[in-house]
């Protein structure tokens, strides 16, 4: 069954043949700055594949399409008319496009895109891509796109060295690091533009270079190894993408030689503006910094009896004359939890610690907040500190790399999971979403960050079929209240375009449309059927320990890690109510604690997650929770099974070494599902003693 | 708390002033040969110490000392009379002391030491050692002293490479490795040279020097690197000990390019023939080849449908011109079995596999056995194996590196456990013991083998009184029926002789019978301490995957390793009985299967080894199956906090350094047993639902 991978490097989402409606016309690019050059070079490749034109001044002969930016002077009439038509229907300041967005039209068989800067242009260029010959034969009137986070931003947790433990990318499952190798820079910088084209066309805008955790080499990116870093900031600037670096809070200390990181040291100030000055010396639109502090062993003000608006402001006061950004991770909690001690609560912590800082933080500041209140599970609530910090930019993290949702082994399309975060309203119905919070009044906003399941794969991130997460993970950063579906649409069209097979065009569209199908079946309900397979009903967290892939239902109960789902032989589940538990619910405003609080509206997918109830405890699904864990698991291994089925269908409607590729993945899918069925169900079985009503077989 | 190590290596149990009184007297050493050397080396060593005299050849003047071989003519007058006495009164054979062994006597002032072989000396010597003044004081008989073991070998689990999961010592908890580091040979003979010093002190005579896990460099030993076994083989000579080999049955194929390895194939034995001519053209003494075969990954005769006889014979094949033997071990099994099928036992495998090869393996393969059929558990039945195979050569395997009884973090006094296990009458309480196969009839048995705890940590075990395991698998080895406390009582007086303190001598021995008697309270029980506070009742392996420290109740239960409790709301114990379990208990003679099979008759230590049982079972001790597994714990962990207690007060009576570092691990001895203690009776209360009958706390 195995196949070899593909000769090359996949092209993800943006094959040639991609390309070919623009490549095989006559484009017209005006407009000054390096991004315009990018929007040339990319039309100017695609003509030189399919025999098409592209002009760089206006020429007196009609166009196909027209990208310009608003400044060029004069535009050609059609765009001219399309410019017109936007202003005359808004008014100001809404009758300009906006930073990094972009106006399209089609107007009399003409294609326009206008933009006020280059980064929209080259994002309007894409838009275009996405479209494909739609782009060219479909009447259309002016559109603004423009996005509603500012910052969209992949951390990658590569390391420079190979750590012992985690390797060259902790938590990668696509192989080795794009940018790192053993130690050192891994020297293949035309993969690293091809992946910053790849960004640039979900418009991705912001990395970080390495790891969170900051070990001793990766430390030194911030000062001996500076040129590494700004080696790749020279290959994503043309698409747009500005580079960041995690940095050690420690570094004074360990690379300054001061006897202490104190962030109310004068000299520690004075060291970081002067380290920060350097960098941007080295790395002019460098975009800021990234900070674990005081988690997981990671150094932090706590050392010096200082809060974290203190440690985040200290970077921030170093990076403001230079327009950076720090991005503060909010992810702090005591990973030495006593497991018997049942007051203390992990989901509270991040609350507990950065709330009460609220409006303590300098404008420059990005508090990076997980999603949800653990780390990054199949299924939590959304994250209280998100409603809580209204004089506080927010980013909202997302983890691409599915540490906990399959680790690229398992088809789980994480799209519909972060709508359903994006869209959630803490303050109830009437209040603002999540995406509101990010995205900020007018875009001022923390932005979204995800972090990257990028590798050195031939397919980029292990599992071909993640592809669509990564791009899906841009996509909903530029405009959160899309459908996961469309946006699934949009990859497969790009990722599978037709021409690509080699077949006839209605052959070929027949085909699309089947396989479309067919990864619809397989993905849409994905990360549902992870779910279903996986931990019940919110409780989260029973994986194996150390590398978290697969069941151990009991692996994390008894550690220090503040994991715990403290079932036994009557129920299971985590009490955190104010009333009887730990008070966790309370941090959320009234319209959901009360929610959340009340065993009549918990939401059955969060019920363990908030309570601890009996096994009989009867869900607003009218089963019982014994029976839910039984017949979710049953259902979900099965669903794993059916997607093996369909995916045989693919056979022949797709590259046969993706084909095989993704075969072998699901054969471990369904494998793993088959696993994770048995182990809770005969968990459960033995605890709870209740039979299956259905009479299915359960280990003893 | 913590101070440094001590400036040098520790002396173990042979510190210079054990030597005192022979370095202060007249000292003969009569005979040829290496040993004899040996012999007069170590003798001439302490007389320049401490002022006395050793001579190689008879002079006209008394001796305090003669140790003189039996073909040395002429004996003094003294030796002489003693070795007629000796033979006056028994009768030929007999009258030959026999190979290593030894005969002493003192008679009229003069204390004798005779043997028929150097090596025989060699132990002579380290008996009057032992004796210390008590040899030059006390009129004594001749005493014949001959070996029960032919064999008495320790197994490194050395990896010359540092492997990436186990490190350069694989279950090694004393640092690295005393022969390998990094890649290489560590280099320091010297220091393997006092190792063969404490190895002969103890009459251990073999070592095998690499792990029996054969990775890819450490199978080169065998070929390109046999120079390095050969250097250690020299400095190990002098003391009497063989080197052994652990190679890999790939050998063939992985070395040699031959197409198979198939233990039939004329081209195989071809290759094994040459090889092994090469082995000894370069280690005439060479003791022979190691074999872990089909086991956890490693090659084996399985992949060309041979069985292990094949594949044994084919190694002593090649062995038998030059004397070697084969040691193939009989740790045999599924290690990828189904959790769910409740009808494969691990505990059956080495049985199934190699009682039915009984009488088809030559003379000098030597079956190794490991003492229980799982995997040196705290508390195992010893394996049926040892009385199913009458026309084999049988060893024991005993595991002196800590793996599941601490890990030299905890201490755990082994040799009570061992004494047990060689006491044991598998054919009922008339029939022979395990030491007796062992030992075989006159000595041909396939002796004993011990897992080494040694590493190049400052005091050679981690542990300071892990020291006294390695010196009592020796000394049972030589002698199985010696009783556990008289060997510790031997080791604490040579390893902490009075003199090496400094005091004068009455107080000084007040000191030492102070000493002696805290140690006997810490560590006579220490074994079943360690097995009150861990997994209950013989049911094993409730340790963390992996490294296996601490507790995971749950952690081997859903894995493919065979290593289950089956515990649920109801019960626990895995049923091995013929009736309604496994059928592993009739592996047994009918005086113990009987035994084991009976509810009523099977020991309370071993009774969820035996059979699944509801925690309301009374025991033969009156209490319940969950009340003791409550009271064991508690009383377990107290007892830890005991010995810290009494440790405290050794503080004085043992080097600042040694006592510092014992202190230190206690400590975490402490904490480790109270999470043992906690753990398991939180997870055998959520699953009973059974109150403590005496009301202590137990986390919910």
């Amino acid at each position: 069954m195995t196949s070899p991978d593909p000769p090359g490097t996949h092209p993800a989402w943006l094959p040639p043949e991609a390309f070919r409606p623009i490549g095989s016309r006559r484009t017209l690019v005006l407009g000054d700055g390096l991004l315009t050059e990018t929007v040339h070079d990319e039309a100017a490749r695609a003509c030189a594949r399919y025999g098409g034109h592209v002009h760089r001044h206006t020429r007196n002969e009609p166009y196909d399409l027209v990208l310009a930016l608003t400044t060029a002077e004069p535009l050609p009439g059609p765009a001219q008319t399309v410019l017109d038509e936007f202003r005359s229907t808004t008014g100001p300041p809404a009758n300009t496009i906006g930073g990094e967005g972009y106006l399209t039209a089609r107007r009399h068989g003409v294609t326009t895109v206008l933009a006020d800067d280059a980064a929209g242009l080259l994002y309007g260029l894409f838009h275009v891509v996405r479209l494909g010959e739609r782009a060219f034969t479909e009447e259309r009137p002016p559109e603004r796109h423009a996005p509603t986070m500012r910052r969209r931003m992949l951390d990658h947790w590569d390391n420079v060295d190979i750590h012992p433990v985690m390797g060259q990318v902790e938590r990668g499952y696509a192989g080795g690091s794009l940018f790192w190798r053993d130690g050192a820079p891994r020297g293949d910088l035309a993969r690293v533009r091809d992946y910053a084209r790849l960004l640039a066309a979900c418009a991705v805008n912001a990395i970080s270079v390495n790891n969170v955790n900051v070990h001793a080499t990766e430390a030194l990116l911030l000062t001996d190894r500076l040129g590494d870093v700004a080696a790749i900031a020279d290959v994503l600037r043309p698409y747009g993408i500005r580079v960041h670096l995690s940095v050690s809070f420690a570094s004074p200390v360990t690379l300054g030689r001061l006897p202490s990181a104190d962030p109310l040291d004068e000299d520690v100030r004075k060291w970081w503006a002067d380290v920060t000055e350097r960098v941007y010396d080295t790395i002019p639109d460098f975009g800021g910094y990234v900070v674990k502090a005081d988690s997981e062993g990671q150094p932090g003000p706590f050392a010096y009896g200082r809060d974290h608006a203190d440690g985040a402001n200290l970077l921030a006061e170093a990076l403001e004359p230079f327009g950076g950004v720090v991005h503060w991770r909010a992810f702090v909690y005591n990973h030495r939890q006593d497991w018997r001690d049942r007051s203390t609560d992990r989901a509270r912590a991040a609350h507990d610690h950065f709330a009460p800082l609220d409006g303590r933080f300098r404008d420059n500041v990005i508090l990076q907040v997980k999603h949800g209140p653990i780390d990054f599970q199949a299924r939590e609530p959304v994250s209280p500190v998100i409603a809580a910090m209204p004089a506080t930019h927010l980013a909202v993290e997302l983890q691409v790399t599915q540490e906990y949702t399959g680790q690229q082994r398992h088809v789980c399309y994480l799209a519909p999971m972060w709508r359903e975060v994006l869209g959630f309203r803490p303050w109830g119905p009437d209040g603002p979403a999540v995406a509101d919070v990010a995205g900020g009044v007018s875009g001022n906003g923390g932005g979204l960050v995800g972090v990257s399941n990028v590798g050195d794969d031939p397919y980029w991130t292990g599992h071909p079929l993640a592809q669509a997460n990564l791009y899906a993970f841009g996509r909903l950063a530029w405009a959160p209240w899309t459908d996961p579906a469309a946006i699934l649409d949009e990859w497969i069209d790009l990722t599978f375009t037709p021409a690509a097979t080699g077949d006839t065009e209605p052959a070929a569209t027949r085909e699309t449309e089947r396989l479309r199908h067919i990864l619809h079946t397989i993905m849409d309900d994905s990360w549902r059927t992870y779910e279903r397979y996986t931990a019940p009903l919110g409780v989260g967290f029973m994986v194996r320990p150390g590398h978290h892939y697969g069941p151990d239902v009991d692996g994390y109960e008894y550690t220090p890690w503040g994991t715990y789902h403290f079932a036994d032989r009557d129920g299971v589940g985590v009490d955190r109510t104010r009333a009887t538990g730990t008070g966790f619910s309370g941090q959320y405003p009234p319209a959901w604690s009360e929610v959340y609080e009340s065993l009549d509206r918990c939401p059955d997918d969060l019920l363990l997650f908030f309570h601890h109830v009996p096994y009989g405890h009867v869900l607003h699904s009218g089963s019982t929770v014994i029976q839910h864990i039984y017949d979710t698991h049953f259902a979900g291994a099965g669903q794993a099974v059916e997607a093996g089925r369909r995916w045989e269908e693919a056979a022949g409607l797709v590259d046969p070494s993706l084909h095989a590729r993704v075969t072998d993945l699901l054969a471990e899918q369904i494998r793993c599902a088959g696993e994770w069925r048995d182990q809770i169900t005969t968990y459960f079985f033995r605890k709870s003693g209740k039979p299956d009503t259905r009479g299915r077989h359960i280990s003893r």
